[in-house]
Parts: structure tokens; C-alpha cells; sequence
């Protein structure tokens, strides 16, 4: 039972209007096998998972030996198939608190850029290094694989952000989708998925532009993509060669991650700026929010020791339900660092937001929410106490941030099907279709040259060439031939 | 009550969902005024309005009073405001038949492209003459101005085949959403409604092609783009002049079209090739569709002469309900001129095809069916009745047509909201937000230059270009200033 509520109408109340979608599931359920990616990509698939178990299916989860996050309660359904690798769960801690300090020392400026992508660069190596141990523990393991053969799985559902999952289920023989919210410059939805982004109106990832850029800002959108891509395309060589080996033929990691059914994006309109899409993308931002509970009168999640200043109405937690906590009808502002579960949370219960974006995604999601009105940053290296609470202070007491924020509300919670059952629907899709080939744009069948009709144009130009250069060349032969006897018949 | 069927598996029967997806209606009704088109046009659209009145919205109909179809049941409680026109019904009729013969007899091949494309621009200017009389017989007449005004609107939904919709709406200042099925070249999707369309896998409207294009059929394609838009060109001019005047200030068609809230297009992915989109297109194909109602046993609408060897076991009638004969279980093949309601209506009960297409985007539409399995040509020009015997055998004997008109059909079927359900939800939401701004991309804001980020290229080869120029002036310098020294010293 699932139900999508419009939100009543600023000025005119004509409409209250409840949609209530029941599911009714029928007979024998479906087999999901799930290459997810640790930290908090784990939160929001798992969120799927649940709903995928709720719904019957049957959920396998391949996860490596030294995961942070990945795991369940002891009494869910979900099966996890652990992938033994050498390095410890003390490297991943280490390799992503690299990648904050590689934000915090070198965030992206035109000044940092290059700085900032060579030392990303070196990280994508480690990244590569780590990747492919986990690869390797599940493609090498003939009994792990020979266990996932018989195990029937209908589809594969990756996070490609741990890269691999789209070769397991080749080698399964089954249809994959994937789940993201972006990669680098969409590199990944661009090259591979073959998804449009016109430099002009759709701001590369990463550059913490909006939509509405100034002609400098264009340059630099224009530039950042192709620098980007750049930074991948040495990580990709890795790739390919991997990749090459393993499926016993010459192809590339882009070729084979074309060959997803669907890609489930974690943002929706509410979040992105309007951009071209394809019918194989479905944007289910927020498929994990969710109405908030009753909570405890006062609250602060807080590990450290007590500090002494504490007043006597503050309680400290180790952890609080941020979602119950944003959709507290005292909750006036939320200070986050942007992760996009956070966002979402806030967007969910129309929150206006104080951003102090760290690393990855985070700076581009605040660049979003500050365009759409709803969010003031406060810059992490800078930043002084009076500072966070002038932030504060504006969000709260300026009326537009919190109009904003219930605007992006109403946006998010006015949809024809909730985020997640769209997730859920076209996973289930895939399952009954055996893929959703009819979604699949023509254009992953192209080279990069057919794609732009480079070659189309060099042709049409040849043509007009030799046009111009055969009428050119009849005038001036006519000119010699018959100039010459005009002048003649002139002479006699 | 509203229920989308996902069909069973083909060969693994571990799903049968069930979507039943409730609509409860609270408090007011909305306010929708329709901007029709005559023909096949209005059929389609009339079901949306239907629909709206069965969901307690209040619907008003704008007609010319020299409408062909344009009418309901006197029962019907949808409204008519009739606009006055000088011209008479035969004046529609006679527009149409030189619609059809254009087509008959200058089909577009590379050959007739260029006389097709003339005729069909003396057929525009026609049908500005008529279009403009429908517009002056709304925007000057102050009193159903006033009327319309008074009735206080909440959206107006716009045929654009009928230009000046969005002007009325604009003049009534609501906003307006379209409905349509295509525009030549699809050149108003792409200039006016900023729709990509990559010429290396995006066939061009009119042309017959596929996404799986031969060079030679890119070439074609590459050019038919701008052609098309050529003969657009000069069928605006008219148009920019007349909207300019309209609204008292500089402006064009295509720029007041670009403000519409949402775009309905007429078919779906179960028809169309994968390609990209924007947030505001919604592919709503197929919404006038429903399950079939039982028939008499034999039947055949005819309303000339009754043929003296016609069978006994052949009963004529003058018109009999198409989507009802196609659902039934008998029915082996439909032989169709492929207007888009009646392909649908084939699509939706997995009925195999024989096209003879005649005019506007019939070639299209049975080019598409071809190309996806479910249908066989017959050429009307060229047709012997052994042609369309062997037709309709081959359709019929041949498994894998019934097997891909099956599979279209399971596609159009397995839909997260069905088609008429989706289109009304977008009208609600409109009239729910006063619009959907958050849906439109901000390409409307940039120049044609500036969209394609040509002055962004200019810009950097500039740059490129100057550092070139100031690397060999300065190399040319200390060539000439040191190498001199250089040879000096060498001589002393």
C-alpha cells in the first residue's frame, strides 16, 4: 500500500488529491543479486533491498570482507555473500578521509583544478587496486560463482561505483541495472549511458555550477568536462584492460557499462536543474525519506566527551534519526554537509538548509539547493562561529528559504508513483522482461564520430567542396576558352 | 479507478502485479479550456477532456463554428464556446484532400523532396489563412474575451497543429500545456520546446526512417533536419509578425511556445525509438485505448453501394468501433492507413499490421511498426489486391509478427501509470502549482549560439589561436635577435 499525497495548493484549495497505489504480488517471487558500494551509497540501496524483500523477491548481497557499512539486522531475510580481500577495513576508513582532505586542501577552483584532478588521479589508482581485489574475489572464486550460477538470480542491481557488477552479471548470464547519483563530469552516464549534456545549460559535475551560467561560467562548464573526462580516461585504461581479460575479448569498461537495462538515479526535479535524459534513466532521488516519527524532546547526537557548557536540557545520543529529526514540526534549519541522503531528508520535509559541503558530490549539492533558494553555505576552511550563525540566522528568519524549501516539498511529494516504487517497478520490470531493451538508445550502437556526424558533415563538406572547386574550375575555363575567342571575334 | 496489468512472464510466471491506483477527488474542481484540432486530432484529445470531467473538472471547449468532428454527446456536460468563421466546412475538407494527394502523388523521396516540400509550404500559407481567422475570431472579440476571462481558468491545454493556444492563454494569463503527436522535422519540439534530437539516431519526422540508419540513410537525415525547418522558416515569418502585433512587443511563435508548462506527445516507447527528452515532455501514447467490448459476429463498415458479390456471411455497417474489433480474439491482422489512434489501438491488443499509409506522419508511424517487427507496407500508388493478399498472408503466417506485435503490446501494458492517467495527472499538477516551472530547462533563456556554446568555442580557439600567434612571434624573435647574435659571435 503506497500513497502519493498533493500538497494543498498555496492560495486555492481546489484540489486535495490522494492517490493510493496497492500492490498486489501474485505467486512466486524474484531472485536479486546486489553489487553495492560501501559508506552511505549502502544506506540508500538498502532501502531497496528492504522493499525488494517486502515485496517477496529474494535479495543477495555480494559485499567484501572488509566492509564499513555494509550489513543488515540479524533477523532480515537478505543473504549476504562475503568476497575475502587482503586490505583491511582501516584502508577504506583512510582512503575516504584522503578524499576529504583532497577537497578540504584543493577544492576545485580554475587556480586548483589541475592540482586537484592529479591528485584525485592518484586516488583513483588506489581506488583501482581496491576494486580489483573485490573483482577478482568473486570472478576468480569458481565456487563462489558456480554457488550464484545455481542460485537463478533474475537481475543484478550495482552501485558502479564499485566497478564490476555489470561483469558479474555477464558472466551469470543476466540483465543488470544500475543504481548512482553521479559520476565525475557524468563521464559515466555521457560516454557510457550515451546521455546528452549540452555544455551551454547542463553544468558539469563537480564544477558547483548552476543552470543559469555567465558567459565565463560557460567557458569554464565548457572546459570542465573534457578535463574530467581526461582524469578518467587513465583510470579507464586500467579498466579495459581488466575488463578485456576477463570477458576474453578486446572491449572497453564504457562499452560494457552501455549495456545496463536501467539507470536509477538518486535525485529527481525537485533536486536537479531541467536537463535531456534518456527513457532508460529514471530519476528516484529520495526514494529513502519517509514520514518522520515522534521523537524525544531535546536532542544532540554528539560522541565526544560532555563538554562542560552543556545545559542541562541538551541530551546527548551516538546516533538520532535525522529524518525524524527533519520532519520535527520545530525543526527550522538543517546543518549538513550535503551528502544527498541528508539533502533529500530536508527537501522531504520542506527544511531549509545551512551547507558546509566537505568532499565529492557534497559542494555541487548545496550549489543546488543555494540556485533553487532553499540553502546558505558556510565554506568548511573559513568558516568562523558568527559565520555559522548568520547562516543560521538568514535561513531561518528570511521567509524565502523556508518557501523554498516547502516549494521543493510540494515538488518532491506531487509525483504520479513515489521514488522507490518507480525503483522497485522497473527492477521488477527487468525482471519480468528479461531486460528493457526498449529503452535503449541507438546512439550506444554509433562510434564517437557517428555519434556527432563528424563524418556525415566531413562528407557533406567534401561534397560542397568539390562543387565549388568543379564550378570554379568550369568558369575559369570557360573564361580562358571563350574570353579568349570574345576577344578574337572583337579583333576581327 | 484505474488499473495498469503487467502481463505474465513468457516462459517464468513469478510475476503478476496488480496496480490499482485510486483516485479520490476532495473539495473544488479545476477549470480546463481546450484549444482543439479538427480531425483524428480532436478524437484523441477528447478522451483526455472526458476524463477531466469524470475527475469534477470543469472543461470549456474553443471551436471554430466550421468544425468537421469537433462536437460530444448532447448529454455531455463539456462546454462549447463557438468562434465565427467566415469559411465553410468544405473549405476543411478540400484541406485535407490536398493534404492527401500531396502526399499521393509527391511522397518525399530524395527525388520530390524539394516539390513536396514547395507544395506543402502553398498548403501552410492556406493554412494560416484559415488558422488566423480562428485567432482573430477569439483575441478580437472583447465580449467572449471577457467571458472566458470571467470563467476564471486554471489551464488551458493547446493542439499546436492549431496555432494561437498559447496566446489565448497568455492574453487570459493561465498557464497552457500542450498536446501532439509530432511537428515536421519535429522542428517545434526542437527549436520552440528545446528537444534534442542528434541527427545520428533521431530519424527526422516525414523521413521513414529508423535509429539503425546506413550512412547514405544519415546523410539523408543529417539534411532533412534543416530542410524541414527551412520550410517552417517562412511559415513563421507569418507568424512572429502576428504574435508580435498580438502581444504589442517584439517577439516570435516559437518563443511564446517555449513557455508552455508541459508537453503531452502522442506515443510511447513501446513506438518510438529511444532518444532523448526533456523533464517537460511526457509520452503519453495510447491513452484513448481501452479492453474490448463483444461485437456482433461479422461485420464490415462500407457506406457505398452494397458490391452485388458481396457473401451473405458479410454484414455492412456505416461505422463500427475499431478498438472493439481489434480486441477481439479473432482478430488476425489490422489494414491501416496508420494514423497514430489506430496503430495504438493495435499496439494495445498485440494485433499485427498492414500499412498503406497515405499523408502527414502515416509513412512515419508504419516505418516504426516495420522496423520493430509488427507490421508489413502496401504501396497505395503501386498496390495489386495480390500485394495486399500477400501482405496480410505474410502478417498473418509468419509468427514473428503476432510475437512483436504481442511484445509491443506488454510494453505498452507494463507502465508505472497508464498513459490517460499520467496525461490528466500533469493537467492537475499544473493547475495544483499554477505551472511546472521546475520541469523546464534553461536552454529557453540562451540565443541559438549560445545553446550550441558556439561563442564559448569561438572564444577558446581565439584563445588558442593568440597563444599560438604570440608562441611563434616570440620563437621568430629570438630566432632572428639571438640567432644573429649567435652567427655574430660565430663570425668573430
Amino acid at each position: 500500500m503506497v500513497s502519493v499525497m498533493a500538497t494543498p495548493m498555496p492560495k486555492k484549495l481546489f484540489h486535495l488529491l490522494v492517490v493510493n497505489l496497492t500492490l498486489t504480488e501474485i505467486v512466486l517471487s524474484g531472485n536479486v543479486l546486489i553489487w553495492p558500494t560501501d559508506g552511505s551509497h549502502w544506506l540508500n540501496i538498502k532501502i531497496i533491498l528492504e522493499e525488494l524483500n517486502l515485496r517477496n523477491h529474494n535479495v543477495t548481497v555480494l559485499a567484501s570482507s572488509a566492509t564499513l557499512f555494509i550489513n543488515s539486522h540479524p533477523d532480515s531475510p537478505v543473504n549476504f555473500e562475503v568476497i575475502p580481500v587482503s586490505y583491511k577495513k582501516g584502508t577504506i576508513d583512510s582512503l575516504i578521509e584522503h578524499m576529504i582532505m583532497l577537497w578540504i586542501d584543493h577544492r576545485p577552483t580554475p587556480l586548483t583544478l589541475w592540482t586537484f584532478y592529479k591528485e584525485l588521479g592518484k586516488l583513483l589508482d588506489t581506488f583501482f587496486r581496491i576494486n580489483t581485489q573485490i573483482c577478482d574475489g568473486v570472478l576468480s572464486n569458481a565456487t563462489l560463482m558456480a554457488r550464484l550460477q545455481k542460485a537463478g538470480f533474475d537481475v543484478l542491481l550495482a552501485d558502479p561505483v564499485t566497478i564490476c557488477g555489470d561483469l558479474v552479471a555477464l558472466k551469470l548470464g543476466i540483465p543488470f541495472m544500475y543504481t548512482l547519483r553521479f559520476s565525475p563530469a557524468s563521464t559515466v552516464e555521457r560516454h557510457c549511458g550515451k546521455l546528452p549534456a549540452p555544455a551551454s545549460y547542463v553544468p558539469a559535475a563537480l564544477s558547483e555550477l548552476t543552470d543559469q551560467m555567465t558567459f565565463g561560467e560557460r567557458v569554464k562548464n565548457t572546459i570542465s568536462y573534457p578535463l574530467q573526462d581526461y582524469i578518467f580516461q587513465s583510470y579507464w585504461g586500467e579498466w579495459n584492460s581488466y575488463y578485456s581479460k576477463i570477458l576474453g575479448r578486446p572491449t572497453t569498461l564504457c562499452e560494457t557499462m552501455g549495456k545496463a537495462e536501467i539507470w536509477l538515479i538518486r535525485t529527481y526535479w525537485d533536486f536537479e536543474f531541467p536537463r535531456p535524459y534518456l527513457p532508460n534513466f529514471e530519476f528516484v532521488g529520495g526514494l529513502h525519506c519517509k514520514p518522520a516519527k515522534p521523537l524525544p524532546k531535546v536532542l544532540w547526537r554528539y560522541t565526544g566527551k560532555r563538554p562542560a557548557t552543556l545545559g542541562a536540557n541538551t541530551r546527548l545520543y551516538e546516533w538520532i534519526p535525522q529524518n525524524d529529526l527533519l520532519g520535527h514540526p520545530k525543526a527550522k534549519a538543517f546543518i549538513t554537509h550535503g551528502g544527498t541522503n541528508g539533502i533529500y531528508e530536508a527537501i522531504y520535509h520542506g527544511v531549509p538548509m545551512v551547507g558546509v559541503p566537505m568532499f565529492a558530490d557534497q559542494p555541487d549539492n548545496i550549489a543546488h539547493m543555494k540556485a533553487k533558494g532553499a540553502a546558505v553555505e558556510v565554506n568548511i576552511n573559513t568558516m568562523t562561529s558568527a559565520d555559522l550563525l548568520n547562516a543560521l540566522k538568514t535561513v531561518i528568519n528570511e521567509p524565502s528559504y523556508k518557501e523554498n524549501a516547502m516549494r521543493l516539498s510540494r515538488i518532491h511529494h506531487d509525483q504520479p508513483v513515489k521514488p522507490l516504487d518507480r525503483a522497485v517497478f522497473w527492477i521488477e520490470f527487468v525482471m519480468r522482461h528479461k531486460g528493457a531493451k526498449h529503452l535503449r538508445p541507438a546512439a550506444h550502437d554509433l562510434t564517437w564520430y557517428q555519434y556527432h556526424s563528424l563524418d556525415v558533415i566531413g562528407f557533406l563538406l567534401a561534397c560542397v567542396a568539390t562543387v565549388i572547386f568543379l564550378v570554379t574550375t568550369c568558369c575559369l575555363f570557360s573564361y580562358r576558352k571563350f574570353g579568349k575567342t570574345g576577344k578574337k571575334k572583337k579583333r576581327e
